[in-house]
């Protein structure tokens, strides 16, 4: 019962966060029947905003990255983060009463990165004296970004073949091109590349950083309100996200560890960095995911993804995980 | 005549804020015929970041206050906050010529508080040797939200009598109701308790707060805009915001410090909590009311209520309540 | 050689720089085919932002400096600034397949002074020991915005001839009027006036300024977009602007530092002064210029003139300008 005591106060804490808080913030404005509502033009503008950022931020740590010392970790995270959207689609989305878009974008979010997860677990590292490379941290977007098309292109296909399943043979480059067009991914993308191509540091430090939460918590309203509008789908499969986001950092850490360790055979890459690699795909993401997979999946439920994320996966993650993870490499160390 | 040589250069002073300057900058530009137009969702999306803003301020402040000690105080100040409306309405609006919606928006103006008026008053005390407790400066929402959200309900209770007149028989709950529900309000209320239930501090040090003053000033120019529309309805009655603004502040600020000392008496609270919520009372805002009264009250004319509470209010109550009260407190002391 | 040495890296920079490299983004996004979209309301907004913070920064350098050292220089400044839209406009503009817009812009852009050249030869005249006046960094506004003004009124006039040429006798002074009604001339004029009248500071270190790189980089994105409709129109004339952004800055910096030695003539202005006014007069600007002549040339190509003056015309004023005025003002002193 160690465990409980960890995990229900990282539980509560979560609930006082900006991110969970804002969205319950505007269930609850909608909910008493306020005429609150947000231009849509604005929605695009910080869903555009927050997509180049989150571009941006990856683009830069892999330009800042050795890409002869991190190629190997990098292809097994960006694995890493396709096979967890799987993942979702082929467990929580074959339970009963949960929409495919559901599932793929809840697996899109538990496969994207908690950068707060990722630096819980550095500090901790050091303290129980575990090396690990100081590059470790640039792998999370390799495992952020990959997860997150990922799920987008899953979804898109899914929708296309059950909109047209009368004719049986749906085409699905034509899918993932436009999955690949959407503004959702072009943002993100772009983001990435003028991170790598261009020195956008100025920008970046000045704009895109400092306005990034802020940006955030007014899209978790937004997200609120519409979540108001879809309870009731949520009621009655609630218990089913909740086992999910309970399960998957487990797993997805597992598999991450296993392959990390692998890795460490081949190439000498560190034990420590296998926890770090564990630790990313443990994580789900709070901040790069909502508004990704809002823009990029709108038939999915944000309250469904996002509360399991929230909620429940990030202090498993956190309270779990990293514990776990260190004292295994402790045991192999 | 020392007091004038006080002032006036305040007065001055005042014509060169950012918040004057920008409305005079907007009703300028629009007699001169530009085809300057902020488009609406802008709009709307201002308004809702400065009233969420507004809202936020206050939660956090009522957070950190201390419940026990506060609370009759407190209760004092949301009462002083709901009169001074009242106040306006049966003084102000009965002249001639004078709207409702413009006596009442201006009473919720100068109900509301302004927080450098605020911050004047405390180093006076300070040097003046007068001992106050230091959580008085949560008072001030107490008094701001309840004036704004009282002049937008005693507003819309008006404005839906005189036009369902022919009826007579107006239920007032139902506008209440609608007017919590405005977008106005709601904003303002969400961000009070998300203030006051979650920690949104580092959504509010890196987002709302360094753009506030920014926002404000935009919505300065739009609002003078508008107002160069209608300027012809202010011409006549100026002399009767321009008394008003002079001897509100004193009013109001009498009325608190009575309450203040009735308190003393009660529990202790200390002579110079009286001076600070007689100053608080005396203020009047140009950084809350604008945009709230603004959305919640639009039929109301801003120019004559931002014109009366800053080129006038602001002077009186820092030139002349600040050391009235300051020097009955030492009488006392 | 040694001048190839120099360019060709500062060409290379530029290409990284986040202005043309978020430019080059929206033109690569664009012509994948890629549905992201910024909604015009967002547009108008930036455009304004831009707008008023150019004019704030011109209007609180003119009331910072001293108005009877500074008048002569300034009024060479404005003079300048006028006359290199009219020589972009009658040889620029009179070249085989180059339109009159596009001409006039590009003229206004070189016009326009650029901030970073402006920062890079003050401290190359310190290092030669050149004394010049403290104040002289206060002419820029003095030619920045009458070359943006003077472009956005030449191509109005043009335009509303060629419109109207059937009836042949069009009015200047209405249109030059309506110029400066536009939103765009309006913007930077407020931003003017505000920035010399009132104590807009707060306001500007808050909002303006931090703000100011990131919505430039969003409009690039938007003007790159908007760009890739108009490649073609571009392939056959890009010589003649390569052309003019390489002789440009020469010849502009020989005529601003001939004017300069005749006011070191009459007044005493120090020899160092008229090297700043030569580079000035040879920069041109990827910061004021584009968010203007966007907002008040939309007829205009962007990445005709923001090409020609980012790609070329500003390392030729760095690498070539910089060092021939620098060593033309030891030959005299």
């Amino acid at each position: 019962m160690n465990f409980l005591s960890d995990f229900i106060p990282l539980f509560l804490q979560q609930l006082q966060s900006p991110t969970l808080g804002f969205l319950i913030g505007g269930i609850v404005v909608a909910s008493l029947g306020s005429q609150l509502a947000i231009p849509d033009s604005i929605y695009k503008f910080i869903s555009f905003f927050l997509l180049m950022k989150i571009g941006l931020t990856g683009g830069i740590a892999i330009r800042n990255s050795n890409p002869s010392e991190i190629l190997l970790p990098a292809l097994a995270a960006v694995l890493i983060g396709i096979v967890i959207v799987f993942i979702g689609r082929y467990t929580l989305g074959k339970l009963p009463g949960i929409t495919v878009p559901d599932a793929v974008a809840t697996g899109g979010l538990f496969g994207a990165v908690s950068g707060s997860t990722l630096a819980a677990v550095l500090p901790q590292l050091d303290s129980a004296k575990i090396p690990y490379e100081a590059w470790t941290a640039a792998l999370y977007p390799f495992m952020d970004i990959p997860a997150l098309v990922t799920a987008i292109v899953v979804a898109s296909v899914y929708l296309s073949k059950r909109n047209g399943k009368a004719s049986e043979n749906v085409e699905i480059w034509p899918i993932i091109k436009e999955s690949m067009q959407s503004s959702a991914v072009t943002s993100l993308l772009l983001g990435v590349a003028l991170g790598i191509l261009t020195k956008p540091e100025p920008v970046y430090e000045s704009f895109f950083n400092p306005l990034f939460r802020g940006f955030l918590a007014i899209l978790m309203i937004i997200m609120g309100m519409e979540a108001a509008q879809r309870m009731n789908e949520l009621r009655k499969v609630a218990q089913w996200f909740a086992i999910y986001a309970f399960l998957a950092p487990i797993v997805h850490g597992f598999l991450a560890f296993g392959l990390g360790l692998v890795i460490h055979k081949i190439t000498g890459f560190s034990i420590g960095g296998a926890v770090v690699l564990a630790v990313i795909a443990a994580s789900s993401s709070d901040i790069s995911g909502p508004p990704t997979l809002r823009a990029g999946i709108p038939s999915a439920n944000p309250s469904a993804y996002i509360g399991a994320s929230t909620a429940i996966g990030t202090p498993v993650a956190i309270a779990i995980c990293i514990p776990l993870f260190i004292g295994l490499a402790e045991m192999m160390g």
